[in-house]
């Protein structure tokens, strides 16, 4: 699970709990307030997972070896890039993303913001929670409570499933940061090719990013489609000069 | 949705704000801590539906036109003595109980101790949270939000049912407060046939409550019953000048 800057200690401390609740251990932070951030670890009763928590810079290299990353958030303002899953239809999903060995990350934004553009463009898709519509916003850690219940209430009454390998076996999704790294490598090669540095503006390499995970790709796919950039740049470099 | 002695003013908030979320308006609160209670209520942002909150003194009778009781907590540490739901199972009881004209209620204990065995005893069936046996017990407001999560995702999973109609039909549950009135007349008559008040001690009205909880009575059958037992308590009365 991953928080991106949240700010308050108590919400902090409620979505550690209701991970210890559902018998999650791996929690991420990016970027989160410091004082803060210490203030929630040396609570009085903190689950454990906040102690041994991760913190991260960038949501980018929180989710890095991800293969699919689930976005969470209110969605009545915004029109989303990805495809929005309603929460009781997400565990199929992530359930078949486990066992065939990958990764997933559950994201929640800050309090006030919820997740940025910027941090939507790392996700495979967006969940929503079915709130009332004149009361969409939920609390962070109520939020929190609510996903991972659906998540666990799942693998409860789903018959048994073969435990995950790690084995990355040639259907399994790419990770995070390999998308990243072919994303750099594309916009290398456009910029070796003659494209302007000027063109390559946010903007596109935010659609860049969205078109990557669009394309579900495998790890496999992802590691050859990496050679072929790869190759046409260095192709590229090489006539330069 | 009943609130049995909540502490927390933050709690209360929480817990409200999730009824909010999932589009709740009803709530109870039994014999709640009046200091607390006064500030949740006139707390910034607080949700309309605390200011409506209807106040009882006892759970009997805050469910008592209620016809399914459904209490809530960890059952680790007790031997429960009604019927045990998992919380992804209990949708399918309530939505029948709904649909046949029933009230329901959803009762949370307070944060400290949950919900004594004096209000267990008003409550039809236990629903339990399927938590980490390691960290079974969830915050008041995220447990809330869990509950009531569940109850309408099935709602909005669910094929569309006919509305409510309020009309008593013959298979329509008793509700609590009649199962209390029943329970009464049946101690009076108890009484009256010669069994000492002695023998009537709590520990006996609290196993009728259950047994008239556990018969699983209509409204219909609760009538009749209560008609014969105030039938033979006339007859003894009578006998006895």
């Amino acid at each position: 699970m991953v928080l991106v800057s949240p700010r308050n200690p108590l919400n902090i401390g409620a979505a550690a709990r209701a991970m210890a609740n559902f018998g999650l251990r791996r929690l991420s932070v990016v970027a989160p307030f410091e004082p803060n951030w210490r203030e929630a670890r040396s609570a009085i009763g903190a689950p454990e997972l906040l102690a041994t928590a991760v913190e991260s810079a960038t949501l980018a290299e929180a989710v890095a070896d991800c293969t699919l990353v689930v976005g969470t958030g209110t969605l009545t303002y915004r029109k989303p890039e990805q495809p929005v899953v309603p929460l009781p239809d997400l565990a199929p999903q992530v359930r078949r993303e486990l066992v065939s060995g990958g990764r997933v990350a559950l994201v929640f934004g800050s309090e006030k913001h919820g997740l940025t553009r910027e941090d939507l463009s790392y996700c495979h898709l967006l969940v929503e929670i079915p709130t009332d519509p004149l009361q969409p916003s939920m609390n962070l850690g109520q939020a929190v409570a609510v996903c991972l219940y659906e998540l666990i209430r799942s693998a409860v009454s789903a018959p048994e499933t073969p435990p995950a390998t790690q084995a990355t076996s040639i259907t399994s999704a790419a990770a995070s940061g390999r998308l990243d790294l072919l994303a750099g490598v594309i916009e290398e090669t456009m910029q070796a090719a003659g494209y302007s540095p000027h063109t390559m503006q946010p903007a596109n390499r935010h659609d860049l990013r969205l078109l990557l995970r669009r394309l579900s790709l495998s790890a496999h796919d992802t590691r050859r489609i990496l050679g072929l950039f790869r190759r046409i740049l260095w192709r590229l470099n090489h006539l330069e000069r």
